[in-house]
């Protein structure tokens, strides 16, 4: 299934990014005088192959899934706490859920990998892979097969807002230690050494952090013969929700879809995905750059300029979902601007 | 009228601002983990000293004034931009049209000192002070007692606007030249050397910079004896539309509103607003860091942070308006999310 959503994702067409400049620079403005919203709308044209692109429904995908690692003390808070959020996002109590009504997207949270099974919670949706992955500091976060059977997920689950005519998607994420898995990911997968990519997480002070780094070196030493290819990586260092993301992105890019990237944990998600298929990228957005430190290794290392810079730590989709808003907002500019000649004005520079 | 305003504005209350932040660290995320729309929000709770702050209506205010600088040779489009953009402002085909609509804000377009009068044009608020400014290489801009009028228009509109309910405003501006006057006052009220707030405008080349930046010195030199005081330094080398900005700055602290300040020219009526009361800053949401060269002096050296960098350069208010969804996201985030205690959630880090 994601071998099938890789095969399917086409580059962006040059005459559709040229034919949206063309427009773009006959709007009364300077040329470019809209920096960043510019190419938004540029590249939403090119992915949607619309000339007046409609942004129709918008969902949000919250991954869960809990973390082995977990025991090794590298987070600030306690495991339970992943399903005590789940059961705040259930009842709309979280910042997800807040963001996405500003914005007017759906929120749905995939039990992917969680511990627990909040068999009474009412709207999560059951597609669990297994219960928390493996320590990765002693043994694989998962199996290849189960790293598979988890990115399938978010494929599918890219086909199924498909079906039901979303054409903005939301990556999204909670997990307690969650950080530590994409730490091990950017490090082995930008690559670079762990120090670069490791922060405080959800609160740990500079020992915490000194800790976690020593945490991380051992698993990768640990798993060094899996490193590299991608999947295998995903598979040892990795968690189930980075992989579900990773199949999102994959899955929303197969269809053509805007897939705005939320902080440090969708980003591991999805540079699993630009590893398996480099053309990928041409329908993420980057929402943001995170607080929690690798991120900014992760730009600068790829190159990609954030769209916010607005210290969040937070996960869960919050980022993706503010940039949604922007996203519209560029896309009604591409639409709704008047041109030069319409307004009856000389183009100048 | 500008006095009266700078006596009424009042520092942010230390209580409103702690109550706020025990709030903010209450909700379900791990402290400070929203970063920047924290900020926001705890300032909004108590700017508008509200337990539940609510945003009601929003609007922007272009005003509008020419440049008699213009006859040096400083900018890529002819003076006859200015009205053409005001009639596209009244049509709704400009930028800060579609941005305001994305984010339902009222936009008031008004005549503080056009060359022309669009005696035909509806819409057009008429509150013109004088036909453009003077040469300000050869003569000063206005006279101070223009330039307080100017400021008084902003004022009134401010309070006009709090009369029909407004509670979050945004700057904006139009006039053909604008950015020499703006990058004048960068340099004489920061103060720093001239090239270093100079940047390409609507769109010169480095030929055209080197001008401009002759230009202004020429400037700065004709009115040396002017500079230092903020009042005489905006009659000197400032623009109409910039003292109207400043005045709705000054205005807006004063009744207490959100005042979210576009870019660059914006943030030249800001910052002799900042000079003649520092106050006024609590106030202030500076929405962006403009691509022109000189702004990020100004947020260098005054120390603050811009919200968005997005490489915009084309005023009327388009940063600011984008901000304005950020803003209440922010405040959503503040009076919707669940708190630990609600949720049963132990705090954690």
């Amino acid at each position: 299934m994601w071998e099938q959503a890789i095969e399917q994702i086409q580059p962006l067409a040059k005459d559709w990014l040229e034919r949206a400049r063309t427009r773009l620079d006959s709007l009364t403005k300077p040329r470019g005088s809209l920096g960043v919203l510019e190419d938004i709308a540029e590249r939403v044209v090119a992915i949607r192959q619309e000339d007046n692109p409609v942004l129709g429904k918008k969902e949000v995908f919250v991954f869960v899934g809990d973390h082995g690692v977990v025991s090794e003390g590298v987070s600030a808070y306690p495991q339970e706490v992943t399903a005590a959020m789940v059961r705040n996002f259930l009842n709309g109590g979280a910042a997800i859920n807040v963001l996405a009504r500003c914005v007017g997207a759906q929120v749905s949270v995939i039990d992917i990998g969680m511990r627990e099974d909040l068999r009474s919670a009412h709207g999560l949706i059951r597609r669990k892979v297994r219960r928390g992955t493996g320590n990765i500091a002693r043994e694989p976060a998962m199996t290849v097969e189960q790293a598979e059977k988890a990115m399938n997920v978010g494929v599918e689950t890219a086909e199924e807002a498909y079906a039901r005519g979303v054409s903005m998607i939301a990556t999204g994420d909670m997990g307690i230690g969650n950080t530590t898995p994409s730490s091990a990911l950017f490090s082995a997968l930008l690559p670079t050494d762990v120090a670069s990519v490791v922060g405080k997480g959800t609160g740990l002070d500079q020992q915490g952090i000194t800790h976690k780094v020593q945490v991380i070196e051992t698993a990768l030493k640990a798993h060094h013969a899996c490193l590299g290819e991608p999947l295998a990586t995903l598979a040892a260092v990795g968690g189930l929700e980075i992989a579900g993301i990773c199949g999102l992105c994959l899955g929303g890019a197969a269809r053509r879809m805007i897939v705005v990237v939320d902080g440090f944990i969708s980003t591991a998600g999805a540079l699993v995905a630009m590893r398996l298929n480099p053309v990928v990228q041409d329908y993420l957005f980057f929402s943001h750059q995170s607080s929690e430190t690798g991120h900014q290794t992760f730009f600068q290392k790829e190159g990609i300029r954030p769209i916010l810079d607005l210290d969040l730590r937070l996960g869960e989709g919050t980022g993706a979902a503010l940039v949604m808003h922007l996203i519209e907002d560029a896309v009604r500019i591409y639409n709704e601007m008047a041109t030069f000649e319409e307004a009856g004005i000389a183009p100048g520079a």
